[in-house]
C-alpha cells in the first residue's frame, strides 16, 4: 500500500493506493468519528462490493445504512441526492455519521455534496471504483450535482477524511471506462509533468492490459500531481483551473450529446485535442507535438475528435461553463507538452476554427 | 451607523446597523467583486424595497438580476432554491456575481445556501428586513433549506461578505413578527448576558413601540453576543449550540403544527419556557426566576406555552433534531438567568413533565 497526503491544513487527508484495500476494514474504522456509517453506491457497483465493505464493518460493531442509487451521469441530479437525504433521515443518521461513497465519479460527487450539506456537513470517505474517480474526482474535494442548464452547477468544496483507491476494483471495469480514466491520467502529463507523460508513452500498453504495477504507478503519480495543485489552490482561484484542460470543450460535448452518451473522459480527450489544436493555431505547439498528443490518446483507445455539433453550438454551450469570467471565455491551453496556461485572449475565429478542425469523423 | 465585526479570520465580515442603510448603495458597491449582482427577495418584501436597492446600483453601472420568491416558511424548500438557480443560470450569472438576500430569515437562509452551492460558491450580502433575521439568521453563516422530514436539514456554513441591518425596514414589519424577533433578542440575555437581560426588562415597552434608538441598541447587543459565540465556535462543535435555547422544543412545535403556522420566534419563546421549566425541575432555577422569564416573554407579547401536541409527540419530533448525538437528546438548559448549559443527562420523565406543564392553554 502506498499513501499520499493531500496537504490542506486541518482539512488534510490521506489517499491509500494498492490492491485489496477494500478488504481492510481497519483502514475505515480508524477514520470514523462514531460507529455509524451510510454506504452509498449504485446498482452496478453495489452487487460487486457493498457486502465486502459493509459486513466487516458490521462485524466490528458499526451500524451501517445501505443506499443504492441508479447508475449513470443522468442520475447525478437533485432527485438522486434526495434519495440519499431521505435514506439518511429515515435511518436517523446524525452529524457524527460518516458517509462512504462506493463507486465512480458520479457517486463520489453526489455523496460528497450530500456530506457537505446534510445537517450542514458530516464526515465522508471515498472508495473510488473506477480509474477516473481514483485519479481525479476523489482528490480535491470538488462535489456537485448537475442542473438541467449545466453540469456540476450546484456543489461545494468539501474534503473527504480518507480515500481508498483499491486497484483490484479496476478488474471489473469495462474497457471503455478504463480508457476514459486514462484521459485524465494523460492530462496530468500534458499540463505539468513531462517525465510522467514520457513514462505514459512507454507504459500505455501495460495500462490498457491492466498491469497492476503500472496501474498503481499511474494512479499514484496522477493523485500526486492533483494533490499538489489542489494544495496550492483549493478553491480554484488560479492554478487549479489548469486541471480543466479539455473540460470546457468536453462539457460542451457532454451537454450537446446529452449527459451520459459520451463518457466524461472521452469528452475530455476530444476536448484536450481541441485545446491542443487551438494552442497550435496560437503558435505554442508545432504539428509534431500535436501529433504526439494525438498518438497517446489513440494508444489509450480514446476519441481524438468531437462529435459534429457545429462549431457555433460548441461555443454557445461553452458560454455556460463556470470558467467564464466577466463574459470572457478562459481556456486551458498548452504552451508545450507538460506546460498548461490559462488564457482568456483567444479570438472567436481561432476557437471556432480549432473546433471545426476537430469535430466530426 | 454602528459597525460590528464578526471575527472569523479570512471569512470575517462587518455588520452595519442603523436607519436608512438601504438607501446607501456605496455600502454595497464597495463589497462587490464585479459589477454584477442578483437580488433575491419575496413577494411581500420586493414591492417595498427591491427598487430602492436595485435602481441606485444600476445607476452606478451594476448589472442586476431580480428574483422574487413566494413568501413563507413552507417555501424554504428545494423547489424555491431551484427557482434561484434557474434564474441565475438563465441570466448567466458567473462565479463573480454577488447574491443579495433582501428579506427575512427564510430568504436569508435560502439565498445563503444558494450562494454556498451555486457553482460551488459565490459571494453574498445580507439585507435582513425583519427583526428576527437582523439579530439571528444574518449573523453566523448558517444557511439551509427544510426537508419534509426535518427543518434546516440540508444546508451549509457559509459566511456573507457584509450585512446591512436597516432598522427603518422594521417600520413595515407586522407586530406579530416584531414579537417573534424579540424572542431571539431575549434569548441572548437568557443564555449569556444578564446585564442585557436587565436592560431588556426595562426597555421592552420601547421596543414593542418600535423606538428607533432602543431597536438599534437591541440589534447591536444581540449581534455582538451572537458574533462572539460564532467567532469562538463557527461550526457548532461546542458553545455555539447554546444559541439553540428553546429551539429543540421549538422545532417540534413548528414541525408538529406544520411549518409556518407558528412563527419561528413564537415557537422558540414557548420552547425557551419549556427549557426553563425543565431547568427548574433539575433544581437550577427557582420559581421566581421562572416567573421572571415568563414575564419578559409576556411583555414581548410572545406565547409562553406550546400547543397541545401530546408530550410523547413532542419527544418523537425532537428526536429528529440535529442536536441528537449517539441517540441522546442534548438540550440547552439554564443554570441561571444569563447562563446556559448544554445538557444530555435530563431523564425522559423530567422532559415529558416539563413539556406537559407548558403545553396547551
Amino acid at each position: 500500500m502506498r499513501t499520499l497526503n493531500v496537504a490542506l491544513g486541518e482539512r488534510s487527508y490521506p489517499i491509500h493506493i494498492g490492491r485489496g484495500l477494500i478488504d481492510r476494514p481497519e483502514l475505515i474504522l480508524d477514520a470514523l468519528k462514531a460507529p455509524r456509517v451510510a454506504i452509498i453506491s449504485n446498482e452496478t457497483v453495489a452487487p460487486l462490493y457493498m457486502a465486502r465493505v459493509a459486513e466487516p464493518l458490521e462485524a466490528a460493531g458499526v451500524k451501517v445504512t445501505r443506499v443504492v442509487l441508479p447508475d449513470g451521469e443522468q442520475y447525478k441530479s437533485w432527485e438522486s441526492l434526495n434519495l440519499i437525504f431521505d435514506a439518511l433521515l429515515g435511518a436517523r443518521c446524525e452529524r457524527s455519521t460518516t458517509l462512504i461513497a462506493l463507486g465512480g465519479g458520479v457517486v463520489g460527487d453526489m455523496v460528497g455534496f450530500a456530506a457537505a450539506t446534510y445537517q450542514r456537513g458530516v464526515p465522508f470517505i471515498q472508495i473510488p471504483t473506477t480509474l477516473l474517480s481514483q485519479v481525479d474526482s476523489s482528490v480535491g474535494g470538488k462535489t456537485a450535482i448537475n442542473h438541467p442548464l449545466g453540469k456540476n452547477m450546484i456543489g461545494a468544496f468539501y474534503q473527504p477524511k480518507l480515500v481508498l483507491a483499491d486497484i483490484a476494483t479496476l478488474d471489473t471495469l469495462p474497457a471503455r471506462e478504463l480508457s476514459a480514466g486514462l484521459a485524465e491520467v494523460i492530462k496530468y502529463g500534458l499540463i505539468r509533468d513531462l517525465p510522467f507523460f514520457e513514462w505514459l508513452e512507454a507504459h500505455l500498453p501495460a495500462l490498457v492490459a491492466r498491469d497492476p504495477e503500472a496501474l498503481i504507478e499511474a494512479v499514484e503519480r496522477s493523485c500526486a500531481n492533483k494533490a499538489e495543485v489542489v494544495a496550492a489552490d483549493e478553491t480554484e482561484q488560479g492554478v487549479r483551473a489548469t486541471l480543466n484542460l479539455g473540460h470546457t470543450f468536453g462539457h460542451a460535448i457532454e451537454a450537446g450529446m446529452g449527459y451520459g452518451v459520451w463518457l466524461h473522459g472521452e469528452a475530455v480527450a476530444a476536448g484536450a485535442m481541441m485545446a491542443a489544436e487551438l494552442s497550435r493555431r496560437l503558435g505554442w505547439l508545432d504539428a509534431e507535438q500535436l501529433a504526439r498528443i494525438e498518438r497517446i490518446h489513440l494508444q489509450a483507445r480514446l476519441p481524438v475528435r468531437g462529435p459534429d455539433l457545429g462549431a457555433d453550438r460548441y461555443l454557445e454551450l461553452m458560454a455556460h461553463d463556470k470558467k467564464v469570467e466577466d463574459g470572457k471565455l478562459r481556456l486551458v491551453l498548452l504552451k508545450a507538452v507538460g506546460e498548461a496556461v490559462i488564457h482568456g485572449g483567444a479570438g472567436r475565429g481561432d476557437i471556432l476554427a480549432a473546433i471545426e478542425a476537430r469535430q466530426g469523423d
